[in-house]
């Protein structure tokens, strides 16, 4: 029998439905989750639980299963070096990590990437280990987008793409092909609650229901280590943000616990639509 | 003696200081304040007061008084269709106005310029009429920014440029290279509040005080009617903010009270910085 599959556990259902589908696959997982972040259903498998800066460890915890292929899901706070309750094997690795603090989040997470490598793992992205989880093209819930959407998305792609080389640009919200919103530090449902703010206190006049968020990958991006998400928390900001719908880059975008999503897309009257198609 | 020049004033201190230094050139001024925006102190020059959509007899009142030249300073509220209340002025270039209304600022702001050239206007920017007013190069206050600054300011200034196409990007907020938080519809305090709260909830967990506030025209903006503006009320949110300075695009951006405006970036701690210089 081929050695587990680790996946490294942020907070959310992710990881889990992840966890599922590998297991469906006929194949073993360990899960490590981060503790603060992950949630206590990874006790369910083969687990053990991490703090931030406890590298020595959970390398060890790999070696010692003989496990060489490892992915990461599930959002983690960006940590700050004084949160980090290093060990030994962080120690050891100081130069490496401090060098992770500076620039981006991208920045962050290639080092992480680097650092697994060059311990002899695979880091393996969730296109590989959990293709089910990724955003298809095409509809996904409700009806086409209209005409004006289409501008809107294809505007939004375009913004997102030209904003990919700062290391930002994941989402934004477009109307009448106008940014309303831009997403950076903040995150989607921040961003998202914003648009439903200035919409309700007057600083944005737009009448009824109008507007695509439009999400996807930065070029460039390691989408192994780091891939946009969004799940039924974001079809209930957009629908309080008074939108039309959702576009995600088809194989760019997880999509979180999609039967509640799509449910929740549904009876929200929202489309979601999966570019390019 | 020539006509006087017309300030078309919204919101702020900057129509009445345009005024005054046009006077003080020895120019006569004609101030028409928008109903809802502009303060009762334009009452002391001479005024007529019109509310959005009272295009003919704005139009009809620079006639009279032989005024060919205007300039527009001050903030508008981005007008929605319905608010206009139309006079027959407005009714007869219905159809103007009316594509006004698609796309972003800059795509209105263009077309109001269009429709006040086509009367034969002379439309100004505050480049020309109040030159005083501009961010000028080098240090504006405080001490000169330093190498981290600098490259932040060097980042900003990169990104504003790569967004300006969309006609967004006037602002952002960078530390250590990476964008905090970048502004579209909701404007520059919300902007900075945003950072404030996104550290103060830990959602961003920065030492100290760090991060620029980075701020230039759009690239194309037509600079006559919507340059962007910094003020006393800017300082005091880029100090909740926790940032080390500001860097504004000199020629590009105005300050408003500077005296007020100096003062506070001084009593902050924060610099003040017009670039490139």
């Amino acid at each position: 029998m081929s050695p587990a599959f680790a996946i490294v556990c942020g907070a959310g259902s992710l990881p889990l439905e992840a966890a599922r589908e590998i297991e469906q696959a006929g194949r073993n997982v360990f899960l490590v989750g981060l503790v603060g972040s992950a949630g206590r259903e990874i006790e369910r498998h083969p687990h053990l639980w991490v703090r931030l800066g406890e590298v020595g460890k959970l390398l060890a915890a790999l070696k010692a299963r003989g496990i060489v292929e490892v992915g990461f899901l599930g959002a983690v706070t960006r940590p700050d070096l004084g949160d980090l309750l290093p060990d030994w094997g962080a120690i050891v690795r100081a130069g490496e990590i401090a060098k992770l603090f500076r620039g981006g989040d991208d920045t962050l997470l290639r080092g992480v990437a680097r650092l697994f490598e060059s311990e002899g793992l695979r880091v393996v992205g969730p296109s590989e280990f959990a293709p089910g989880l990724l955003a298809p093209r095409g509809e996904i819930a409700g009806p086409p987008p209209d005409e004006d959407a289409r501008a809107d998305i294809g505007f939004g792609a375009r913004l997102l793409e030209a904003m990919s080389p700062f290391d930002i640009g994941q989402g934004a919200v477009i109307a009448a092909e106008r940014a309303l919103a831009i997403e950076a530090a903040e995150g989607t449902d921040r961003m998202l609650a914003r648009v439903a703010e200035l919409r309700a206190g007057g600083r944005l006049r737009l009448k009824g229901r109008v507007g695509v968020f439009v999400k996807a990958a930065k070029r460039g991006q390691d989408l192994r280590l780091d891939m946009p998400a969004v799940g039924p928390a974001t079809i209930a900001a957009a629908k309080r943000a008074q939108l039309v719908g959702l576009a995600v880059a088809a194989g760019e975008v997880l999509i979180a616990d999609r039967p509640a999503f799509i449910k929740a897309a549904q009876e929200a009257g929202l489309f979601v639509h999966g570019w390019p198609a």
